[in-house]
């Protein structure tokens, strides 16, 4: 966003759903992302953060679940997701030694808000996903400090950059430079049009399997780039599903599933080094924390008028994927590697992509 | 039931929650059970259906879950119970070999309701819980036919027998005879009374392991009775779980794994060879199979409150498996293989039971 | 196979791993599929064995794993397979109101071959694999009988047919005529090679999102053939993975799930009513029903080895996939229901695939 | 242990099978554990750290796997356990808030022994296990600091302290003191012993609840002492298991579900503010981070004989969370909370207990 030129603009449209206005997880009302990044020489890299509202989340917390398509990853705060089936605070994606540092400055951020956590009520659920910056980054001197995160989190809006900007910064997609990256789609279910949000943080693939809407683009690229081929497929992807579709946990974990039909669709094969996880919410139904009546009253999807909402979810992340690459900058980071963007070959996959159609 | 001398008529209260009216499954409004036994010298077998409600389950789903507590086990039906959320027939318990038997036959009683089946709409999934009654009766005869599955489920009724009865009828449990048990408990959640009811069908547990109520009953049995002492822990338990408070999946699962803790308490370690296996449901929000709204409103409990419901379903299976117990009668069945009743030593247990309290 | 065409004779090479001699799961060592098929008017339905060794399987078990891609699906066994990471009898496939049936045959037949089980020792689990065949077939009449098992287990061979024959006679793929494919891929690790073959079952996805190696052939389909493309994605996929590569339980459980990158690129996007699962085993380390020792010596894959097993069963998934397809002939069925087979469009397709490439 | 009095010294002697040497998780080979306690007025807090062996745990991998009981906890690290069946770090234990901090410290504790990680090969996989100790500690402040973890690991020693020491200062449990504590159980299998080894950081229960080997020991203290009678059931667990029996992840995990079967049958409901983690681990078959072989051998346990370490696991569970009860001290932290120790009560739950023996 912000002006800058996306998969769609190059005339690659991903599936047949239509985006909503901005194409992003800010399409959904009530979700903002804010950056910050760290670029200066071998530092290469950043934090995003994703809020799912703008009210107290530890008051009110959203429905939520997770999803591992393949678990060499770090991701902290999924278990308690999967048994309660919420999320009560933003989403911060970094690198993955500074888990720790976000994790810490995560829960002093939250305690500033809630004088009631660790006093007279429990504690707190942070919620920290992360790929490995570390081919671009000097991910060993772990540069992200308590600051960073707090001012990510102030920095969140409904415009924000994609590519090589925030937990982006350092990271590596099918050899290439990759990062974040959004998409979304309109569900209409009988009457009422619902929103479903995708944000990645691409840092996984070889360079070979790089497809692009069917297009082997890889092997059209390395046929002219020869480096980095011979790669091992490490990294992970992050993917950040939001949505105001009325779902229960269950349910919005069958769609958190169908975000590896998209990723599948851009050449991955789930590489065993990548930590490949999915975080979903719905800002419908929000839960209180100090509930007191004996039952709630939700509303949920009816489950037969599902299949949309998977597909939504499918293409959405295909073309958030393809976001983080065309959005990207060619980046020098740590050693002198060097990470082309996606924008160096994209006339040669247009002429192959045009050729077929 | 029925006039059988239950744990609880022995003085032993298992717990601190009051039990429903008729302390058993069917306290759950519109739960019902029926039983056919099939006994006949080495014929030691027979089926148990459990009716979550009177109407069509088909097209009247309950939202259900299921959790395996150890998997040595053949029940047929958990996959969709947990994609899904829901149980669209009667459960039927019967021994091991006989699933498939019991899966052709369900399938043919719910098609003669349901026309659509198969034919304009999708098909259908059994649920078919077992355990391995092969120490009593003949399980390689394969005695259970299609029609004793109709009538079991013709006979389920509010009120049924317990112990050595149904698919309870060749069980062994704690190297005595097992079979059928069940239990209830009453949740008041602020001014509103729910009720959680259990059915077990109990074939775990080696004889010296027996805990009743804190008293180490194994111990003192083994003292005068050494036969079948070092059985290995094989067998199984199904238990069963009904509940009209209004719960989603992912909260019915939580219940369902306490139910673990009452199994723990008889002095069941999960052994190796034993299929232990949860299947719940809440008759609370019924989905419709031809549900047409884009969404639908239900009710689900205030999580701040789910600790008494945790307790009731411990409670209600630690109480259930010593009902299975108590209610069965001590079988000889094939190659003169003999399962005493737990009855035979109550009085022991009893004894060491005042003398604690 | 046997003299069919494939999709790779039609010049369209699934990705970039070797297959095996045949392209078939058979090219595991020890492993062979059998069919029977059920095929007069309005009956077409059928039932496939797979064995996964020759031997007394219940006496020397192979290690497995499943994986539900999703659980709209009546798959019997997998609770045991995923506690104990074994099979020990040969996989049925047929249609899903013929578990029942095809469970009892299948348990006899194993009986029949092992005295001690439900004597001396413990029962057996029989795995069951489904899709519904009732657009089709008249799958109400439940038309497979006890014998159609256990010839299905005879016929087992090498070599075998794929396409409308067998569990896939009635079975429908992106509004095609579906059923059985397989294919596979050799591994070389170090200076070793291993196999890794695919059968499955396909029965899944509406007519417009078929995609061919990266083609939009649905899309090419549907612009000559408007029938059934409003078609709901219900229906299943079964798929049977089976190697010779040294893998735990855990291992294969994650080789399994590669199997949905394949499907993915099929054009699934694992439909709401599809039941999608997934069963591996690999004929190394056989495990003894009997062994007696306290430990046993295994041998197993690096893990650090195991990127291209992974690409081998997702290439080998999405060749199976079109395979099922390609060899499919145009079947009538029930109420006059017509599935084309692919091969009446395959000069259309071919026209878009040759212009791109 | 160093001289402490435990449950066992008392006469309670929990189950039927042998402990080790020391009764405690370092009886098996290799293993040491390490405290740091921060104990100054409203600061009641610590760290405790387990280290699997005394090698390069990144070099050299401890087979591994982790298990839910009650997903209300902030655990980091299982995602990746599950996934590759390994833990390459020591583990770490503090208090909910400080899992940030020791994410971090122990990021940086490793990354100084290996010069590799995050520049030539990839990161790492940091296990910090945690529990609330809110009731007594200011855990608001964050106390713990990145030298704290650091010392905690150079601590490490056979010899341990149990009870109000460590992360364990600060722990509440069923009312009273709770804290660290340990026990072991000797496994003969055939012809050979293994160990097993239990360290529970036990904060979890109400007073009522409390059973002490069947005895109902929490009805007997709250007859004398009603305060905090009415408390929630929140806290947590965390249950670690080490053991020199060499076994698969998947034999492993089934090995940790049973440490379920301990914490039942002292009382515990498996509450819903619990977080209740088991991390389990062998310390036979390591996993060498740089193999280069296409296989290895391993050599794992005949799952036949499983039944005793399930056992064993269950019974130095249910000791080890005693003797972290027996072994605290009262304890007067923030706000004049206080948590009374078990030893104030022990001669009243003795008489019980002696009366029924």
């Amino acid at each position: 966003m912000k002006g800058q030129k996306r998969i769609r603009d190059y005339g690659i449209i991903i599936g047949e759903m239509q985006p909503g206005k901005k194409n992003a997880i800010t399409d959904v009302e009530g979700v903002k992302v804010g950056h910050i990044t760290l670029n200066d020489e071998c530092i290469k890299t950043g934090v995003t953060a994703i809020l799912p509202h703008e009210e107290n989340l530890f008051k009110e917390k959203v429905i939520a679940a997770s999803h591992v398509i393949n678990g060499f990853g770090k991701t902290a705060g999924t278990i308690q997701i999967d048994e309660l089936g919420n999320i009560e605070t933003p989403l911060i994606l970094t690198n993955t030694l500074s888990v720790g540092t976000a994790h810490a400055a995560l829960v002093k951020y939250i305690l500033k808000d809630n004088e009631d956590i660790g006093a007279t009520t429990g504690t707190v659920n942070p919620i920290i996903c992360e790929c490995n910056d570390g081919y671009l980054n000097d991910i060993r001197g772990m540069h992200v400090k308590n600051e960073h995160i707090l001012r990510a989190i102030e920095n969140a809006d409904k415009e924000f950059e994609e590519g090589s900007i925030g937990a982006g910064m350092g990271m590596s997609c099918y050899g290439l430079k990759g990062g974040i990256g959004s998409s979304s789609r309109m569900v209409k279910i009988r009457e009422e049009v619902f929103t479903i949000g995708i944000l990645v943080m691409s840092n996984f693939g070889v360079k070979n399997d790089l497809i692009i809407d069917g297009v082997k683009a890889g092997r059209i690229i390395t046929e002219v780039d020869k480096s980095n081929v011979v790669e091992e497929d490490k990294g992970s992807i992050i993917i950040i599903m939001a949505t105001d579709i009325p779902m229960t946990h269950r349910q919005l974990k069958r769609v958190c599933k169908r975000t590896g039909v998209g990723l599948s669709r851009t050449g991955s094969f789930f590489g065993n080094g990548s930590g490949d996880i999915v975080v979903g919410f719905t800002t419908a139904n929000k839960i209180k924390h100090y509930e007191e009546e004996a039952t709630v009253n939700i509303r949920i999807l009816n489950e037969n008028k599902i299949n949309n909402v998977f597909r939504a979810a499918a293409e959405a992340t295909e073309e958030a994927i393809l976001n983080s690459l065309i959005c990207a900058d060619t980046t020098k980071g740590r050693d002198g590697h060097i990470r082309k963007s996606l924008k160096e070959y994209v006339n040669l996959v247009l002429k192959a992509f045009n050729s077929k159609n």
